[in-house]
């Protein structure tokens, strides 16, 4: 039987603390370890390109969590550390990867496969294979953490490859209500609807700003669709109590 | 004189874990701070609507770094817990902010000044107002730990405000030269130059794709103009061995 399974994202690269870059992985991951594999994503962070900060917050997050998925510092260049820190964290050696090797090497053709693209080979010790449809170089998985580089639209093409590598776990179903109101119109109502289905169902509140109209999205989540639609009743309830218009999407 | 200032930004929100909303607060306070303060961000991470869960991280991120900027959590639901937490990490009574029910008080106008909107005037106590020009819920600061909403556009609206409660450090200068090529035609050089700056000016290099054409991005930054300057010389040294054409922005 399924069980509730999670996961942690480590972005690695001081371009996005620094500001210069928007952070677009998390939101992908998420939603696609959500709606295609049923693990919940618990925690991320970002840090930035430090050895000794890449190395504890894999051991942390990877023992914590079933998944972690790293993004970023896997390409050619000085700052892209990920395979060598992962090395670290786990004591394994720092090596090229045979196969790796092989396909970047095919690749780019002999002649051109200098330093900076084998690096791309150098993996941790037993490391197994993330292929990349779009530009050869591979990620990696060691142990339970699944390495993929940071530019966005590589890593979307690569995100399925991963699959093989996961368990799959519950899948958490989710609600969406749309409405002209505000938040503090139904917030009692909703903390007593919350308590009333405590653990089996999350519901969050979400202000929104559309067409120069003030609404609130109420989002519900569970792994049971059952105890959702018990809640959908109950908030159903309350925007008839209250009056409210609900927004057709 | 000043000295190096850092912070870290706690986002606190399921939305954001879910993948359902684009993560956009980092990028903005990791800008303006840099731009404006001098302070540099040097962690952010991204976690639940969980008490304990924030408890932790702004006891472990409010020591580690100078400030700890939280967004999201302060508005009138439910799920909304971060003033709580916070009193709880800080073993400070969690209490109606005198000045911040007044403000609520008199925008709602009496009658409509419910238990939803009051549970915003609710804060640790000692705490100092951040104001807010858009929705008049305030945030706030205790200790060096600020506290924002997680709507961009509020947060936007909000943070000027938090400049009185911050030390300026020292200015970070970057410069970025965008190039035609692919990061493993310099990536040997690049890393020359960084080893003989090491410290003093820190290179990141950044692939982009722009109208068809693949280009790398290489950012240097520094507290000292002088050293960028030098960084820069050898940079387009590096630039003319190569033959590279620089794209004019």
């Amino acid at each position: 039987m399924k069980k509730k399974v999670n996961a942690a994202i480590l972005i690695i690269g001081n371009e996005i603390l620094s500001g210069r870059t928007q952070e677009k992985n998390i939101a992908f991951i998420s939603s696609w370890l959500n709606t295609k594999c049923g693990i919940s994503v618990k925690e991320a962070r970002i840090i930035p390109d430090i050895e000794k900060t890449i190395v504890d917050n894999v051991l942390i997050l990877s023992k914590k969590f079933n998944y972690l998925f790293t993004t970023g510092g896997i390409g050619p260049t000085h700052d892209d550390i990920t395979a060598k820190s992962i090395s670290k964290a786990f004591k394994v050696k720092y090596e090229y990867h045979q196969e790796a090797y092989a396909i970047l090497e095919k690749y780019y053709g002999k002649k051109k496969f200098n330093d900076g693209r084998k690096k791309m080979a150098m993996m941790p010790r037993g490391a197994k294979l993330i292929y990349n449809p779009s530009s050869a170089a591979p990620g990696f998985i060691t142990k339970n953490v699944l390495s993929l580089p940071g530019v966005p639209s590589i890593l979307n093409s690569m995100i399925e490859n991963c699959k093989k590598y996961l368990v799959m776990g519950l899948k958490v179903h989710s609600n969406t209500i749309n409405l002209y109101t505000v938040e503090s119109n139904i917030s009692k109502k909703l903390n007593q609807i919350q308590n009333k289905y405590k653990k089996k169902v999350e519901i969050g509140s979400y202000p929104f700003f559309r067409l120069g109209k003030i609404g609130v999205s109420i989002v519900s989540r569970s792994t049971s669709k059952i105890e959702l639609k018990k809640v959908n009743k109950d908030l159903l309830k309350l925007i008839k109590l209250k009056k409210i218009k609900i927004l057709k999407v």
